[in-house]
């Protein structure tokens, strides 16, 4: 549940300029707006599951967006019944809504892919709780490869436009009428980069498949191991799970997030190292935290 | 809507150990819990109308509440469509909630009687607004009149039980069998405090009605008088106009609610100000703002 000066798990994922929301509980928008998020360049929100504390901010989000002119649609993606809770706030409250909304439900016939666009593909998978709660994997699209400067020169591609076709990825033919094709100036495609994001599960095969060399997987740490038969009978995991599961995954780094509000700072601190016994590169999310992704070679 | 520093209007009224909520907009339960209201005295959450920001926190408040081991039962009050959007939401996102809800929503012929208890009553009045919305006035009951020792003393009244039941209102006879009627000792019974909760309306004369002679009125001041064409196109209020319906209702002090979230702190100088040349004891209701009302001789 929100609380003072703790918020509840949301992570807007940017790039190219467009952000990409996992969960939305109430009161989200308003860290939104305190990071500077930018409303305009929010296309899309999944929701993992329907309990209040993951989608219950959708309405004031999808009203803060109707505050621009012209906003670009929305999409939302979550698991079956995300259309009628939406529907329902929308009618009973009212509420203004000035840009089309597309709702991807999931189903068991739904296939892997929930969502993509120019700039990445978006993944999800069933997990383990009390309700149908979906991971979501997120991944950029490839980027062409490095280009070859010197090979260009050794080939005799002169400088100017023939050398943007070849970074194009298209063959060009040289005025002297040679042909020189794209494989041979530019290296292979680079990968984008990958998340997870992964919360309210019991430990499932699915969390590994979510974070399978991932960049960064946020996964709930709701427990300490102290308290794992509670995590165990309510299907969350503790720190530990989460760390093992990312460790498993082979995930470069873990974010714990979805933190049970009754840990105080000092059992954060705990939590970050019953995690980083386990994973090396993990740590205890916190509120308002940026985190920067390389761009893979 | 929720700014970061800022959350929606709310107002928590607590007598007798009790608690009235008036609007529970997204996020009400964060300073709920921060100001330590207390969730077990919750009783009654009044609603003016279904926008949502002044109804969308009640889901959340609803699940705090449920956090109790045996929590009482919880009075709902507010326009038609309360149940429904209260329903749909605990429907679709499978709300626990283990106590008993009734709601009580207004309709034309429902009188001036939102609700009452051993403590209190509540009115409801349509304010003028885009929606139905309903303006509330809380009055404490009165309280017993003051106890007159020495009257009681001048008809030979002992000291012990027979002064308790006078003071319950109850005519005694004294061992030399002399009557002594309860209204020889004791004053007139004294009147509870009263407030208003109005927000979101245009000038009506409603406002008075429910601002008649009340010890604190809460009422919106949205706007700056510089913004009175938008507040009237919008059905709201200026500060000004705010404060000549509490003057003219004889409130004897009134607080600012539900101002935009455009103004800062230099407009909120200023519109203190301008309510304050209205209305000698106005002003801005502020964040987390704790006010004690004496009781009425």
């Amino acid at each position: 549940m929100p609380m003072p000066r703790r918020h509840l798990t949301s992570v807007a994922v940017r790039t190219g300029g467009v952000v990409y929301l996992f969960d939305c509980g109430e009161g989200t928008q308003v860290p939104y707006k305190a990071k500077h998020v930018g409303q305009r360049a929010l296309r899309v929100v999944a929701i993992t599951h329907l309990h209040a504390d993951h989608c219950l901010g959708l309405p004031g989000m999808m009203m803060l967006r109707a505050q621009m002119d012209d906003p670009a649609p929305l999409v939302l993606v979550g698991p079956p019944g995300l259309g009628r809770f939406v529907g329902h706030v929308r009618g009973d409250l009212a509420i203004y809504i000035n840009y089309p909304i597309e709702i991807h439900e999931w189903s068991p016939s739904a296939g892997e892919r929930a969502y993509e666009d120019d700039l990445v593909r978006l993944s999800w998978r069933p997990v383990e709780h009390s309700v149908l709660c979906l991971g979501y994997r997120l991944e950029e699209r490839e980027r062409p490869g490095k280009f070859d400067a010197d090979a260009a020169d050794r080939l005799g591609v002169p400088w100017g436009p023939l050398r943007g076709e070849l970074q194009g990825g298209r063959d060009v033919t040289l005025p002297g009428g040679r042909v020189v094709r794209a494989e041979e100036v530019v290296g292979r495609p680079r990968r984008g980069r990958r998340i997870a994001f992964v919360t309210d599960t019991a430990v499932t095969p699915a969390i590994e498949q979510l974070a399978r060399d991932v960049d960064l997987a946020f996964i709930e740490g709701m427990f300490l191991p102290e308290h794992a038969d509670e995590a165990r009978d309510k299907k969350h995991l503790t720190a530990q799970q989460a760390a093992a599961a990312a460790q498993r995954a082979g995930a470069a780094r873990l974010v714990l997030v979805h933190v049970s509000p009754r840990y105080e700072r000092g059992d954060l601190e705990q939590m970050a190292e019953v995690a980083a016994a386990v994973h090396p590169a993990a740590e205890v999310g916190r509120e308002g935290q940026v985190i920067t992704l390389a761009l893979p070679d």
